[in-house]
């Protein structure tokens, strides 16, 4: 839906690019992932559970980029050389609904479009665009993957916080960690050499 | 060490190109992926676990990779269009040693430069060359980082089989899902777009 408190924020807007992957190739990257039902399932059980803590995932996440120089420096205006204020917070607001459509696990062909773009957001194609921000061309390749790990861990205790069991606490972590990196491998697209994706 | 017996098998060979990244960039890697001493140890621990079950280890992966055909085709003999028995043999036979040096979690130039030829030997640029196979060009590169999760999750079992405990296994795993992602993305490199790794 729509989300006109959040700029930039575009899940479902019509003026989306076509992704170059389709819905088969999404089937066939989840297989080769063990992702199915269940994990879709586990993200969904997820939500409610997240969906009040999402401002202090946040924190976490973004203590962490903070607190690494190799990450932050993504964040930094090349001008002053500092972290750019605004457009870590611009960011932050698109990063809190990306944390729900994650557990919403809706793979449709809107979803796919997002997720072309949200690459696109990362790669020199098109970062900085979207916040006016005088940021680093790109995010380097090597860290979307990479991000998966920090992003996952310390998302665990917030799905242990509201009662659920042992094993769905570890059922819900291990389809995140599946969500996480099957995004990081469709946003890397832009990165790829042509007809190798 | 050397290993005649394993033909293609070529960690610390002096022919090998040099790595296009180095120990500070893996340094920095390994920081984002909060990779640390613990995992080490953890890797550490798992190989007497893992050492006389590699084996059987190989014949759950080859089975999956078998039993899923948008995988085992990277296998195929384009000619006949059948898998290639003695090509999944002969690479069978280097992973093996692969389950133990990433058990052996040591990491330095002769590693580094390990990882940047495994990774030419999935893409265009070196696939097949090594056992003379006649194989499609190129391991398409959004499986490499994809096979992350049904590798680490069939070895969890492995890991349990020899009497550690509930938590050594979690922390055993949770090393080999970073230890593999971690090699993935550096496998990654040739199918990356110039400075965009
Ligand atoms: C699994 C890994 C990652 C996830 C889940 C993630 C998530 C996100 C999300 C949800 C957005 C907002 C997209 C939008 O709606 O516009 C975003 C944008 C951004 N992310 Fe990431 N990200 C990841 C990796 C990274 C890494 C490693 C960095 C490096 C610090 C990074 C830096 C940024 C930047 C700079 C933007 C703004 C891009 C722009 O200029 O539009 N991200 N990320
Ligand atoms: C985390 C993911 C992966 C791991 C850990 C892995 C591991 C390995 C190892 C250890 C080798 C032997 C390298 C050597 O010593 O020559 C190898 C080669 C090979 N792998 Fe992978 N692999 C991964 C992803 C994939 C995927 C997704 C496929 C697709 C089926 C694949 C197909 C192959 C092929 C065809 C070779 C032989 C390449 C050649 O012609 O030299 N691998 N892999």
């Amino acid at each position: 839906p729509p989300r006109p408190d959040v700029p930039g924020y575009a899940l479902g807007q019509a003026t989306l690019a076509r992704a170059p992957y389709s819905m088969a190739d999404l089937t066939a990257l989840q297989k080769s992932m063990l992702f199915g039902a269940d994990d879709v399932a586990a993200l969904r059980q997820s939500k409610a559970i997240l969906a009040d803590q999402t401002e202090a995932i946040l924190d976490v996440w973004y203590g962490f980029v903070a607190s690494t120089p190799e990450l932050v420096v993504f964040f930094g205006d090349t001008r002053s050389g500092q972290p750019d204020a605004n457009y870590l917070g611009a960011v932050r607001k698109r990063f809190a609904l990306w944390i729900l459509d994650t557990a919403d696990a809706t793979y449709d062909q809107a979803w796919l479009d997002w997720q072309y773009e949200i690459g696109l957001r990362h790669n020199r194609l098109k970062k900085n665009k979207t916040d006016g921000a005088h940021g680093p061309a790109q995010v380097d390749f090597r860290y979307l993957p990479a991000l998966t790990i920090p992003i996952t861990t310390t998302l665990k205790p917030f799905l242990a916080k509201k009662g659920a069991s042992v094993a769905d606490v570890e059922r819900m972590h291990a389809a995140w960690v599946k969500a996480v990196l099957m995004q990081a491998i469709l946003w890397s697209h832009p990165y790829i050499k042509d007809g190798e994706f």
